[in-house]
């Protein structure tokens, strides 16, 4: 018998279908004698919908801007899995399994004040683990909590898979199994790479990198939150018939186990090959090579809230100037130039440059700490392919670099290659 | 400067669009210097999404019944108002109006445990009227409350004019103004006959006839409420374009004011013509005469919770049997026939005769209880029509005629006219 937390995504209860199928994934990890507690999303479509009338009001209203109270969003907006988590309710128990529904401010998980974009700070466990002893299934509202100020607060988009985690955090749950539109995580995206393999296994450093650079399977935020607490995350598929899955305590379930590193015996040098479009470069020639030039470039894009991503700088020859290049997305190009011609004086560069369309393609593995010469076979294999390398950065377990995004594809199944991915047919 | 209540329903917060024109009518009773609190409902159609969405989950799952928990149904079905109230506090803000949402666990409005369809027990005024002191426009989710359990509980359909009536008891406010999409309280049914005139006022015990008889206007449950607490209720149109309405403290806005008996000055005898059709009779023949028969009767029809309305006993001729005619609405009478032939032997009547599709006409006016003869007017007057009377049941403010439905238009026509309440052209 384990506890296990379970996490349902928007697709998985887009209709009451689905919510029915959701019910019979869910009642066969209860027969199978575990404490189950459930995460539900909104219906698919429902929670843009929301976002969509709060922000159309104050157009209506002539306002013009984008203002609106944040706190007024999150009650609106968390209406959508208060709807799915009492059907599912209903659902399972018309099944004859005794389920209750759970609002975050029921709970309660409560988080801080910043509505629209909360941050859990507890969650009391205490009445869910007595009533899961007690053989009720809690279905809960993802993405929603209490602020201190004792209005409903969200997450922010995704939040349901924090809300997992941090759920299954709190309950000491097993394991907390992420139901998704895809059986598990992959070397890299099958649709680039059809020889592309499902993991068994990676640690909560490679899947963070793999979130963070676009492999969507999970949220950035849920994925840090497990590594902290030391949540194991499984990524499965809520598609599978549920009536065909083995649920007993020996089955070996198909999916992907987020965990910690001691817990994979095979590491791999490289686990995955990520990447992501809509990268900018801007390229900022001559700037003076003098302390403090960095925060003359990079506050005033902070404050702007301009995101960052790679930045190179190069050696001076004479070291008087120098040449800063560094990343934003494509969204963020045409404010981050604003902000930099605004500062030009302050900055002290000559020419301003940058490129919209870009990829980023990143090569993930936390056997790279232990294995010398990792990158520079990835740098021979694109050269080889005549693959142009804009720039490069890189860390203890990846190393990225930015690529004219029409050779996405040759280089994402190139390096796939290299270091060993690829499925045996 | 007064306190008022303001309550808008769901076809007048439909869209974005309505829920601006709803924002603008608040706006200016806020400009107008009074403390505002305003009630709303789902958007039209919505409730019955949720509804339908409960209704049909647990057939998906094969129980083949109408089973659902009513606790995970009001936690569904109060989603609606959370998001228009939520709607309405962000149009209000845009428009430069300090407003806040409220649901009905944050305010508290404390309910009873009857899920589905409960009690409002308390409400906590404090804070909101505080705020109101301040200028803050008070957005209350109609309909909804917190049970003794900590869930969410609904009031029941038509529950947020309950609602509304019930705040403006708690916040002790002058004015709970109804805004609903007819301008008042007629006479009778304009659509049946033209010539109805809007009430300027009309009696609590009136209006409560005039409600429970079938004219739509108002809950009767509100209005119950209203009358117990003196709340004075203001029966008036979402329609008016808020921009021509004004709203200083000598104003005269067009609508209906329920009132108190003594804020009446010009009683008239008959206020109002009311109907109610599919309305079902049932005679029971040579029933015997004796104590207790009526609740063998009454007492398992109760008991399967068929609604009794007009009951008639005749005096039997010679002591020993009756015959005893009661009506039920049509949706109940073949339950109540099942009811009434498995107490057959019971109850000891020879013969059973029922009649379906029947209309209750009814005279209401408090001036009756001091003026003599006024349902014999009617009765002369139904007479002189051809129209058949089925049977008569009258009480202190009101009596009603059973008919054939093909006289209904004709009967209140006839009666409008014989009691002076015909408008002049």
């Amino acid at each position: 018998m384990a506890r296990i937390v379970l996490k349902f995504g928007g697709t998985s209860v887009a209709d009451l279908e689905r919510i029915h199928n959701v019910a019979k994934h869910v009642k066969r990890e209860h027969d199978a004698g575990h404490q189950v507690a459930v995460v539900v999303s909104a219906m698919a479509g429902k929670t843009n919908e929301l976002v969509n009338w709060v922000q159309t009001m104050p157009k209506v209203a002539g306002s013009g801007g984008s203002f609106f109270d944040a706190r007024e969003y999150d009650s609106i907006v968390a209406s959508g899995e208060q709807v799915t988590s009492g059907l599912l309710a209903i659902a399972l128990q018309s099944m004859g399994v005794d389920a209750r529904s759970w609002l975050g401010w029921q709970i309660p998980v409560k988080t801080n004040n910043a509505h629209g974009a909360a941050r859990i700070e507890d969650i009391d466990g205490t009445e869910i683990i007595k009533r899961m002893g007690n053989g009720q299934v809690a279905v809960v509202a993802g993405f929603q909590g209490i602020g201190p100020d004792k209005r409903i607060s969200t997450l922010g988009r995704g939040g349901s898979d924090t809300s997992a985690v941090a759920l299954a955090a709190a309950l000491h749950a097993d394991r907390c199994d992420i139901y998704t539109d895809v059986d598990g995580v992959y070397t890299t995206d099958p649709r680039i790479e059809p020889k592309a393999c499902r993991l068994d296994r990676i640690s909560f450093e490679e899947m963070l990198e793999m979130a963070s650079l676009g492999a969507k399977v999970l949220q950035v935020r849920s994925v840090e939150l497990a590594m902290v607490h030391g949540v194991k995350t499984f990524v499965r598929s809520s598609f599978d018939n549920p009536e065909e899955i083995d649920s007993s305590p020996d089955a070996r379930p198909v999916g992907t186990l987020i965990c910690d590193e001691d817990d994979i015996v095979e590491k791999q040098v490289v686990t995955g090959i990520a990447y992501a479009r809509d990268e900018s470069q801007i390229s900022l020639r001559r700037v003076p090579d003098k302390p403090g030039v960095s925060a003359s470039i990079f506050g005033p894009l902070a404050e702007e809230y301009v995101n960052v991503d790679m930045i190179v700088q190069s050696v001076s020859e004479d070291g008087s100037r120098t040449d800063m290049t560094f990343t934003v997305p494509d969204a963020d190009l045409a404010k981050a130039i604003k902000v930099l011609e605004a500062n030009r004086e302050k900055i002290g560069y000559e020419i301003m440059q940058s490129d919209k369309g870009l990829v980023k393609v990143s090569v993930i593995g936390i056997g790279m700490r232990s294995h010398a010469g990792v990158a520079a076979t990835a740098f021979n294999a694109l050269a080889e392919k005549g693959i142009n390398i804009r720039a490069i950065t890189t860390s203890e377990i990846k190393f990225s670099v930015l690529l004219d995004s029409e050779y996405t594809e040759l280089a994402v199944r190139t390096l796939h290659s290299v270091y060993g991915l690829d499925k045996v047919a």
